[in-house]
């Protein structure tokens, strides 16, 4: 079902949705309030945008054009409504490309910036994929892995660019191996725990094409208290 | 100055110090807390041993004997004293060695759980070493280094077998990177937060011979409350 709905609070911004296919989650509230843009942040890119909800956010915190990529045609098309209706089209500029062939299209050294909630599961034999193709490749490793990602990222930040992701913790071992591979050395990283008693199940990280070591783990983040609500922290994400 | 004190509310252990050299720090404390022994683990070394107060500990949390190492001889010396004075011979099995050398003593695949609080500074041409070279070989990577320590392990630790050490948050990266080339899993975090609203400075990890992907961030722990008193669940630890 096509359903449009207010981003948050920003009593402005529209965003559609199907919500056949998934909604936009917690975690790129997360993602678009953890990465920082400062005054040296140029040129800004968003991997695996979807229904756009980080240049969305983004679009609030500066007046820089978001450059964004989603591979899905039908996630594209719902994408260009939400820019559409909220008159963003000078702000957001939206591809509907594989990321992997962006090299072909910037030069290397091109952006200060990277975004990316990309797809949290590994594929294998024992995946249970989603029937549903369109959601299967939004939340699976098919058309885009780590790899491919900092691949990417490492061609197209400047030097010392940032890339900033959110994805499953138990992923971790892998996100900075491969961010290691591709001389993106992890620079920032916070956890999120469900609640003050779990395990953390989400992680947000920062890494910079060519940084020196020297690992900053920020306070860790809660999203819930003892009674399932959002603590005081996450609602002003939401604001 | 030698100076014999209490370890911790354990009123029946006493621990040998010299005051110029270093006093048993909290992270050993920490580490022994996270280092987990159950029924299977049989054999159980610690590295970099010092005046063994992570042996101290886990000798009142497991029957087994725990063997462990000491470089440098004037604190292999104190550290015997501390056994003697604990009637602990039996249990702690102390040797005046370079951990680079236990291939040669041990067969490999040996021990299920090794221990290991470090030196925790790289050495460069900006390091600021201490005057007191004792010191500085228990501070600084001066005769061992993080892949001397995961290099041995890999070779004295059973399949599955486990490794913890606390560290400098700081160096996770370095950690992690030394750990997946010597193929031991990175399978259990804790990072622990000075205060509340702090950055992480310590960190406590568990890696498993060649253990399957798949890592577990534990929920934080702090030490001081703002008033920089020590929070209930670390006074928990000192009895």
């Amino acid at each position: 079902m096509e359903v449009i709905n207010n981003l948050l609070n920003f009593d402005k911004i529209k965003i559609f949705q199907n919500t056949d296919w998934f909604s936009f989650s917690l975690d790129s509230v997360l993602l678009a309030n953890f990465a920082q843009i400062n005054k040296k942040t140029s040129r800004i890119i968003d991997f695996c945008t979807g229904n756009i909800p980080i240049p969305l956010i983004l679009s609030q915190k500066t007046d820089k054009t978001i450059e964004a990529v989603e591979i899905q045609k039908e996630i594209y098309d719902l994408a260009v409504k939400t820019i559409n209706i909220n008159n963003l089209s000078s702000k957001i500029k939206l591809y509907n490309m594989d990321i992997k062939e962006l090299p072909k299209k910037y030069e290397t050294d091109t952006f200060d910036l990277i975004t990316c909630n990309p797809p949290f599961f590994k594929i294998n034999e024992n995946t249970k994929r989603n029937d549903d193709i369109i959601k299967s490749i939004a939340r699976h490793e098919i058309k885009v892995n780590l790899n491919d990602i900092f691949s990417v990222a490492k061609k197209l930040l400047k030097n010392n660019g940032s890339i900033c992701i959110v994805h499953r913790t138990d992923r971790l071992i892998d996100i900075i191996t491969t961010m290691k591979d591709n001389n993106i050395e992890p620079k920032r990283i916070q956890f999120v725990f469900p609640k003050r008693e779990s395990n953390s199940n989400i992680v947000l990280i920062e890494g910079t094409k060519n940084g020196k070591s020297g690992l900053k783990i920020l306070k860790p983040l809660y999203i819930h208290n003892e009674d399932g609500e959002y603590l005081e922290e996450i609602k002003a994400m939401f604001n």
